[in-house]
């Protein structure tokens, strides 16, 4: 086999690959680099999809893929996902595919996708019954696991506020499953003043704080059952700003039984998220 | 400074550390290591606590430390905590602990205690009103969050049945926010038989699975309020294994939009500790 063999399997357009320095491979070379990574909004600005599951999502996401890399295993697993797509499958071994990506990659495969063009607030809330608003959200894994709990428990847009993570970096699209593919969100231009386009629309904002004085959540949503409704997260540690606690409606707080710390953010949107679905 | 100088500031017995290769560091080296780190159950069997707030729940747990390793700058934060205590704080350089650790530490500080002897089942059941009881759980990460979990939303006591990770390993502990540390644990000796021992103690066995015709969360936890409670919740991706959902007492689902692989077992988890709290 040369770098320059091409062929179709079962509708696949596979192009196998043997030398990790081919350019073929640009769009997924050093993955951990910190300034030449692919997936760097500065740089080339793909998404990188990693793994079965979260290809798979990205193939019914609005991401639309431009070329494959993975093993002939992942290519058995695909085989039914990639019929007829035009992208190529670059089919590589482990090893290949290391040299290129700069580590060993246990999932086997990956996708990359040109960024679309992002949403307007209006955009993401306009059919949203519920929101959730993320402020200094700035680490990616749980930035991943809140879009993958918000696909979980009925959450169908997120915006965010000033100081958060790229939900398209690729540890975070793998955290969530794929899901920051999928949840549609939006970036506030103006913050926290965009908030006022929230409550314009309907939409009561419910601002997640350990402060004893607050609401308690069961009773926020439950007095809130029929409206429409954003639940606003701050980072762990210092939680939201006290301007973006100022521009909300209502302070919510989830019983507690030994002290503060004792939630990750993820975890407190997770339970916000479950409450207003329960609702 | 020398190696061996010693002093006591503010009651802390302090020891200056300039040189990485002093023994009287080897609780605390290569703690990166596979086969040697010293929080190895095979090995030296101790429990490493790492950052202020982790050092400071080790004091208030009954892991009493042997020493503790950190900057001149964690000392003065733990100055309080510490008074009085006779384990010697080694005060060493940040490069001189990386050096003896294996790597950078960011949160500056660790205490290494011994293991203390495990409690049985019906010793962390006795007074205890909800139970998690884990079953491959073998992610140190999510063994920590569920920790975290536990002593966040009123969960008095964990049970590990088989192929769950060591609680007491650093990551667990650290993810924990040393929870791992206070909530009392006990290993099923025989399992799934030991659930039997929870049953005659009175507590109702709710398995955790996402199969659809298991009761809701609400429902499960609204019927058994009055009564003990343990939630089982298996590992990712296989779940409670056959034997496990058997042996309980009745199958709960978390109600979820888009599908079952949308939320992590630590979530699941929390979100099952929460409704409990709820009702």
């Amino acid at each position: 086999m040369t770098a320059n063999h091409f062929d179709r399997v079962d509708g696949v357009h596979v192009c196998d690959i043997t030398d990790p320095d081919d350019v073929r491979l640009d769009n997924f070379r050093d993955l951990n680099s910190i300034d030449r990574r692919p997936d760097l909004p500065s740089g080339k600005g793909l998404v990188i999809a990693e793994g079965v599951l979260v290809v798979q999502r990205m193939l019914a996401s609005p991401f639309t893929p431009l070329a494959f890399l993975g093993t002939d295993r992942r290519l058995t697993e695909l085989a039914a996902d990639l019929a007829g797509n035009p992208a190529p499958y670059y089919r590589a071994s482990a090893e290949v595919m290391a040299a290129a990506v700069g580590f060993h990659l246990n999932r086997g495969v990956l996708a990359a996708a040109r960024r679309i063009p992002e949403r307007s607030i209006e955009q993401v809330a306009e059919h949203a019954r519920t929101i959730a608003v993320l402020e200094g959200v700035n680490d990616h894994e749980n930035l991943g696991s809140i879009f993958r709990n918000a696909a979980g428990l009925d959450v169908d847009a997120v915006v965010f506020g000033s100081g958060c993570a790229d939900p398209l970096y690729r540890r975070a699209v793998r955290v969530s499953m794929g899901h920051a593919l999928l949840v549609p969100y939006a970036r506030a231009a103006d913050w926290p003043a965009d908030l006022n386009t929230l409550r314009q629309m309907g939409f009561r904002l419910l601002a997640m704080t350990p402060a004893p004085g607050a609401t308690t959540l069961p009773a926020a949503m439950t007095a809130t059952h029929g409206e429409r409704v954003a639940i606003l997260v701050g980072a762990e540690g210092p939680g939201l700003s006290h301007a973006a606690l100022k521009a909300s409606d209502q302070r919510v707080r989830i019983p507690m039984s030994r002290g503060t710390d004792s939630l990750n953010v993820a975890t407190a949107a997770a339970l916000a998220f479950y409450e207003r679905a329960r609702a």
